[in-house]
């Protein structure tokens, strides 16, 4: 059980490869394990590409009689972009498969392992399951709901402050923070702002390290005010641009879709801005499986009342800046007594430098508006 | 060396007994250690009583030569409330002293140690020393600045709120942070707060704890405005309540003193508030050597900008409130630029239950207005 672990923490970490460039699919990696050698290694790479095991089975140099397949994912048995993963198991001759996670997909969930079996293959599952299924938690979310697995990230000092009184944010946290912000760009398919936080900062919103990937930038933008001249407008031929609106004026569009931007008309919610979950709906079905939140109070309160929000970054860096004024990270109407917050599950605790992350499930979200 | 801390680490443990009945001395713990044996155990239980190693000495039941003294802090040499502790160590014979920290006043800081020496005595000194320093940072800071070690200590949900929009705080975190609160009731000499606190809380501020010893109650209250039918006024005669004012007159004191409160008159800083370095000379002359501050935001940013406050304890509980106008933990004025905020160095992470407590020291706190 130990020496199973051990090769299934070697396909996750395969697995991590394909990070940013395999969404809307799932990271799976997978090795193949003889006489207590790991004699081939396979992960899935890009989006459309061959599937991990089918990599691993192709990639060995070795005769594989006797070895046992490590998969992170459940096979599929299916045609999808590619042929069934099982089939070419069973051709492979290969006896013990070992899988992480079973397949989210509750259409195929469990059909992989049952045609191993049929072909008499021993098949061990739910080995380091729960690192398998975190490690995909915003694809499993995706394929069950069909929505963006919608990630809050901010970053705030110790009393709360996400800029000074007089509304300066450069910088709360250190250099390793913000990279690592952008390691998670390279990671999510989509990040979305708010039209305030553009017209505030800025943002280019991409992904600043080398090899590197941008996410979708989506922005949130209820009345069309989007600045042409924005950075984000600008480099809209470079890196794909969405901008979300209730503006029913298409001939409004025009300018940005010639700058290379996509305007999507959302319905408006109660208060006249853009129906989040709608908008969840629109990006799903656009292939968005997983978006990074960087907004500021007024964006990041709706999207918690709306219920799009699954799980919570929150940065906390080392310093007070005081100020009754001074914004926070979640503004809006607030609640009205303390056991109608938001509940939150911290599941990591991370160190970049002097500066905590603690990332939280949202633990009682629902769509509540929807 | 291995075994000089596992010896220094059991006399650590001693000295924390004396944890609310020492102040205004130190804690300090002392364990007598013969071929690999611990044969007698003592620490300073009680203000005015007997010190560590002398207790430690007179409880040794078995014959002390060979023996090798273990103490937390250098052994005294001169005569307060007890006789020197050098005195004692040298009559028993013993030839060896293990040394957690040294004095930290300067007038006598090293002397024990060399009369040590002199007498012919083995000294090993800094063993365990940071965790004998940190233990007593109170003491140490009393000891030579002549002013209570301040500790802001609040409560805040992952977003920073110390109360949800409409005023409510109860509660933000969970028992068992609360509980730790009350144990730091019985740790410090006394516990303060503003007036506002007061008028909006209307708290006791004692210790529930079993057992647990009052902190001396302070009340900043600028222009005396502290209700008198409140719970902390009530409640004067069974544990002291200092109230600092700017109020010059004294006949306004009184009904406050037939309550059993000690009114103090502080001079008012430029904004006509309780100038509070000042206030900290007088309550370390009152020998108030550590203080908890349970505040509010005004107050709060007033202690940090005076300089006054050495550490920060933020409770976060995993929950958002939200809320444009939902108070943070520090308010005030707040900094301009983010170079300008007061800089913590986190030197503990605790968990209560799902709550965080991150201890730090203020990095560069000094005594801005002094």
């Amino acid at each position: 059980m130990l020496d199973d672990e051990r090769y299934m923490a070697q396909a996750l970490e395969l697995a991590k490869r394909g990070a940013g460039k395999v969404s809307p699919n799932p990271m799976v990696g997978s090795v193949l394990v003889k006489d207590g050698q790991v004699i081939s290694e396979g992960w899935h790479q890009k989006y459309g590409d061959l599937h991990a095991e089918r990599n691993c089975i192709l990639n060995c140099r070795q005769d594989m009689s006797g070895a046992v397949l490590y998969v992170t994912l459940e096979p599929c048995c299916h045609y999808g972009k590619t042929p069934p993963c099982t089939d070419i198991i069973i051709e492979s001759g290969i006896k013990k498969v070992v899988v992480g996670a079973m397949d989210p997909n509750p259409l195929v969930s469990g059909k992989g392992v049952e045609i191993l079996e049929v072909h008499g293959i021993q098949v061990v599952t739910g080995v380091l399951e729960k690192e398998c299924l975190e490690l995909n938690r915003a694809f499993f979310h995706y394929i069950t709901t069909g929505r963006p697995f919608v990630t809050l990230k901010y970053a705030m000092t110790m009393d709360g402050k996400i800029a000074t009184a007089s509304g300066k944010s450069r910088w709360i946290t250190g250099e390793k923070a913000r990279e690592n912000v952008h390691q998670d760009r390279n990671f999510f398919s989509g990040i979305m702002t708010g039209i305030g936080t553009v017209l505030k900062d800025d943002p280019l919103l991409t992904c600043r390290i080398p090899g590197g990937r941008n996410p979708v930038r989506i922005i949130c933008d209820s009345n069309l005010r989007l600045p042409l001249e924005s950075s984000v407008v600008k480099s809209a031929h470079e890196g794909r641009v969405i901008i979300a609106t209730c503006c029913r004026d298409a001939s409004c569009y025009k300018p940005y879709e010639k700058a290379g931007c996509q305007v999507i008309f959302v319905k408006p919610d109660e208060g006249g801005h853009v129906h989040l979950p709608s908008l969840m709906d629109i990006l799903g079905k656009e292939k968005i499986d997983g978006i990074l939140l960087e907004c500021g109070g007024t964006l990041a309160w709706a999207a918690l009342q709306s219920g799009i929000v699954s799980q919570v970054q929150t940065y906390i860096a080392p310093k007070i800046f005081g100020g009754d004024t001074a914004l926070g990270a979640v503004g809006g109407q607030g609640v009205d007594a303390p056991d109608q917050a938001f509940f939150l599950n911290p599941v990591k605790y991370q160190w970049f430098g002097e500066d905590l992350l603690i990332e939280s499930e949202v633990k009682n979200y629902v769509y509540r508006n929807c």
